[in-house]
């Protein structure tokens, strides 16, 4: 007994040291260029180098799916290497990659479809293998994150991974209503969801702003809904295939009985509002009245057709049918609503959405559905049957699978809101803390990242979604215990220009839209003050900068993005100079920057002032210009101050930086600064005592 | 008499003498971004500046076609300034743009519509009158170019533009055969077309590499022909309105009897070839052998049907059968075409080239259909009523037309060569000297750039089109007496610029092109060298660096562009230096540059060590290093002479640099340094007496 503690004991102090010697070379040591992490990656000695002799081979089921995405992934790594490769897909057991499945699996993929992979690369040859088609594309994929190349050439290091995802569901909602998606950007996108292993599209389709889908038993919805902008069948289907040939769900979204402003267009007799009432697509962003009248026999009548027409068109298990923000304001105003709700001992708006939502969901169950819909849905007589999908948050979630009904988070994962990747990545469906059992857990089925459209246009929305997206789909995939957010912005960096490669634009516009800001002129200056500026979080956008859904989204706010690249550097640097870590580099580092700003200062006052559209940013010059030298000054304080100098600056000085600051860091034309919390924190170190 | 004729002498000296002070100011101020530049411009003083109150009325005719167009200038308008207009059309005679035409002309556009358009802007009103849609189309498209900014906002300067073609057919071949393009890139390229006054789409179909048109008399043609990169009708009908709703005409090409590989793969039975010989879709590039029959006369019952489907699906009334390059192996090589020949008298390959034409001849007739093809189908005994399109120059398309033959100029504008633009600028379809007479001069109908594809894909074809193609369109548009090099220049850097808010890709896949090469590295150093190196020019590519169809075109060849945008400013400023013009201004900024290039040797190096993509250039880094070096030197003792010391180099040292010079001049990796000539003038001019 007490040898085995013994060594029990040292094998955790073991582990433990190895924890805390665990640096930042470490990681990327471990971890490499791979993202999401797979659950288990051991490195070996060794390289299988990649030349144009690669060949790749594969045993046991194959299909079309399959081969497809071979024949694509191999596309992206002669892209990579500039090398041209045989196209052919033999059984050769000797290959440069042989992959070996034993079944196809689901060619339309279902919730809970095994998606584990092992992959073996040796010396000699790439080995996946997977239980099915779906696996072996989540293996392509961190096949070809394992690419890389130094002065020998191209090689894959050998390693031995064992992956298969924390979540079954990992997802990532596109709002195609509020700002109408073509084709080509709902492609792309999935495309780069496969690449970061995500395996759903919840596609927002109707909304006050806009009915997006063909219906053939009532196309006045759309003609009338749409501004002529929505997909037909023949391409829902063709999206659908697309998804499907990569192991992608489409569930799709008609949100009802609120956000139902398009509906009412063409169809006002169902609406709740006032006899005779008549409805326009909204164009401004929020929360609105018009609602589904659900004391109406008509509403159901005429959803009960749709929602079987659209069963047949998306063959998903899962419905959503939205259900939030009915704040209920029309059923309030309109006495027939009232009576009928007296009559039937409905007491409150929440029990007559309960008993619109329990008439849905019969028409949806008539279909083999599942239905799906926001944390409002979840009222206590409904049945447990369906999914929540909590924009509250995690607690609403586990209340909900201590009651047995499952769910899928997007409380945290609200991308469009413009926080930085690390905020997201902190957030865990289920937190290490949780109080719910095995059992329960499993009832959280993953999560899903929300990209609602108020202020992207096709031109912006890759730029909004996977500036931060990757670090997500690492959440829903990879155990909890990778979260080094160091390591995730090292590995997002790659990960983001790999993924330009499938036609994504997220890196690329930027620079497009700085040059039509400033009519080609050189936008060098305006990138550095961008790579330092972010747009205003959460809602607050529309009330600094408002718009309405028919604005050009081409405005500096809109070139910008979250996690302002060269922001994150300086406040890190800041952050450790003032805890004395580093000192020297940091401050050696920050000068460098200062001296960059500085140098942009000439440049950037030029293109404000010749530039019209810029001219709602141009305080943001002035403020760059102010920050540069409050930051420079502080800093000679600082650096006086570790050489022991006496260059303590005055309170009256620290005063006058600090009320320059505060306007400073109030946002303009949508934007903000966010290096003002460190320049701050700079000139109080450098005054302090 | 004599004061008439003093009046004519001094009109004609002012003339002269305005020609002479006409400065690159004075064109900058004449021309502004306008390209193609009207027929008539004159600017007032006075300005209609741009307001989110900005409102559109047509007057007269109007038609969904209009409406679309304007609504999508008006879009552009917005994104560039960022300002919300109204999406009404009235018909207020007091709106800030006023449209006036009478007709809607023909809905599918054809050779000889009136594109002429008016233009008059004041400071209250833009007023366009055009007899027809198509003309205020075009005016449109001048209307956003003359859009300006400065300080005190957007505005409209005052004008009045008299504007019409100089040449009726204005066009851009796109190969889809060799390298398939998908949709989106056809309509892409229609957008940046319609955006430069250009009206014929010439869209190569058909090609050894491959079989391009859904055919439903022959699938296999395009089952067997094409890997499964085609067009389906419905995608071709598509692309016809896509095309048409900006004004321009789509020509289709089916190449025959030559460069018919892809038909023969599933009808090998119609081939020139040996009995029961096989073919296989063409990977390389070049001129192969295999050779529709024009002795069977399956050929013919095939064509027949064929030629009436592709004329149904075609609205166009001209059909391209391209003609080109038949070098008649096979047919001098088949005793049964030899007998044929024999037999009907048939002297050569040309004589039976021209029987197959004349049946092919008759085939297109039927339908209502124009022939048209290259200059080999140009033979004596070959009907009139046919169109010469010449690869071979403006000699043979006056030829031509001198014996009653109209024909469209390509000589002097295959933009796949990789020249620049001010050669192709330089070619007029008429040149000034011509000795055709007014009437034979109307048998030149115009010209067309072609875009060969063997070495370009989706993602760098818009690189190699829109480079030069906008300085091709205003050849075609314009008088011939615009013809200003560096003002061409300074147009065509701002159009490129506003083609990308069209989804062009020509600038920004740069950028993402060179991140791929180095693995998500910083690319500013390989920029330095990007900015002064092209791809070898003519068909030196596949001479020095060969590749199939099936290569990955990613390579650094690939990233780079002609007309190397550093290079240009850097040999003019060679040019002027060593001419005496300007030279403290030109030693300066080059000293500048060299500069520049001296601060990227190190990254550059690094990435080149780093890079096994980048491995094929590393020469290239060396060599940038050298140049930047005996540059560096002969500039100094350039600047040593002009301030009278002695330091005239010795003919040792000029004989050496001139042997290393000669070194790098030599083509890596596909790639050429081209600031190289201008450094052996500066060092043989360093080295003078």
């Amino acid at each position: 007994m007490k040898i085995v503690f013994t060594k029990i004991l040292f094998g955790l102090l073991l582990i433990l040291s190895l924890i805390i010697v665990a640096s930042a070379q470490d990681l990327q040591t471990a971890r490499r260029n791979l993202m999401p992490v797979p659950s288990s990656v051991n490195w070996q000695s060794g390289r299988l180098n990649v030349t144009k002799n690669f060949t790749v081979a594969v045993k046991g089921n194959t299909d079309e799916r399959l081969k497809s995405y071979i024949f694509r992934v191999m596309r992206r790594l002669e892209g990579r290497t500039v090398l041209e490769m045989s196209r052919e897909i033999s059984s050769d057991a000797s290959a440069t990659l042989l992959i070996e499945t034993n079944s196809t699996g689901n060619a339309i993929p279902k919730l809970g479809d095994d998606e584990s992979y092992n992959l073996e690369i040796t010396n000699n040859q790439a080995k996946l293998t997977a239980p099915n088609t779906v696996g072996a594309m989540r293996g392509l994929e961190t096949f070809l994150q394992i690419l890389e190349g130094d002065k020998d050439g191209f090689y894959f290091p050998a390693v031995s991974i064992k992956d298969q995802p924390r979540f079954a569901w990992r997802g990532l909602m596109i709002d195609s209503a509020r700002h109408f998606m073509p084709l080509e950007v709902i492609k792309r996108n999935l495309d780069a969801m496969a690449a970061v292993k995500l395996n759903v599209l919840h596609w927002h389709l109707t909304e006050d702003q806009g009915f997006r889908v063909e219906t053939r038993k009532f196309p006045e919805l759309y003609l009338q809904g749409s501004d002529g902008d929505f997909y037909t069948q023949e391409q829902i289907r063709e999206i659908i295939k697309y998804a499907a040939d990569r192991g992608i769900r489409v569930m799709p979204e008609f949100d009802m009985p609120g956000h139902a402003t398009a509906w009412l267009v063409s169809h006002p007799e169902i609406g709740s509002g006032k006899p005779g009432e008549t409805y326009e697509i909204e164009r401004r962003p929020g929360i609105f009245d018009p609602t589904l009248d659900p004391t109406n026999e008509k509403t159901y009548k005429l959803l009960e057709v749709f929602f079987k027409e659209m069963s047949a068109l998306f063959p998903d298990a899962y419905m959503h049918i939205g259900g939030d923000e009915n704040e209920g304001k029309q059923w309030n105003a309109n006495p027939k609503i009232q009576a009928f709700m007296k009559e039937k001992g409905i007491k409150d708006n929440h029990q007559l959405q309960t008993y619109f939502n329990k008439r849905i969901l019969k028409f949806l169950e008539k279909n083999g559905k599942i239905m799906m819909g926001w944390d409002e849905i979840f009222q206590p007589d409904l049945p447990k049957n369906v999914v929540i999908h909590s924009w509250r948050g995690q607690k609403a979630l586990a209340d909900a699978a201590k009651l047995g009904v499952t769910g899928v988070l997007s409380n945290g994962y609200y991308i469009d809101l413009m926080f930085p990747a690390s905020q997201h990545y902190a957030v865990d469906p289920i937190p290490a803390d949780t109080t719910l059992t095995a059992e329960e857990q499993k009832r959280i089925l993953g999560g899903e990242a929300t990209m609602w459209s108020e202020w992207v246009s096709p031109e912006t929305i890759d730029s909004r979604i996977w500036s931060r997206m990757p670090a997500v789909a690492e959440r829903f995939w990879s155990p909890r215990e990778i979260n080094d957010v160091d390591d995730m912005y090292r590995r997002l960096s790659i990960i983001q220009n790999q993924l330009e490669e499938l036609g994504l634009t997220h890196r690329k516009n930027q620079a497009m839209m700085l040059r039509r800001l400033t009519n080609n002129q050189d936008i060098s200056a305006l990138q550095s003050l961008v790579s330092i500026i972010e747009p205003v979080k959460e809602y607050k956008r529309y009330q600094v900068r408002p718009q309405t859904m028919l604005s050009p989204l081409t405005g500096l706010v809109d070139a910008a993005n979250a996690d302002a690249p060269n922001a994150r550097i300086f406040n890190r640097a800041v952050s450790e100079l003032i805890a004395g870590k580093d000192s020297e580099i940091n401050a050696e580092n920050i000068r460098k920057m200062l001296g960059d700003w500085r140098s942009s200062q000439n440049g950037l006052q030029n293109l404000m002032a010749t530039s019209p559209a810029l001219a709602e940013a141009k305080q943001l010059g002035f403020d760059f210009q102010k920050i540069t030298e409050i930051a420079q000054e502080a800093l000679d304080a600082l650096e006086s101050n570790r050489a022991k100098d006496s260059a303590q600056k005055s309170a009256e000085w620290r005063e006058a930086q600090l009320k320059t600051l505060a306007e400073i860091a109030k946002s303009k034309a949508g934007l903000e600064i966010v290096v003002v919390e460190s320049i701050k924190k700079m000139v109080l170190a450098a005054s302090e005592k």
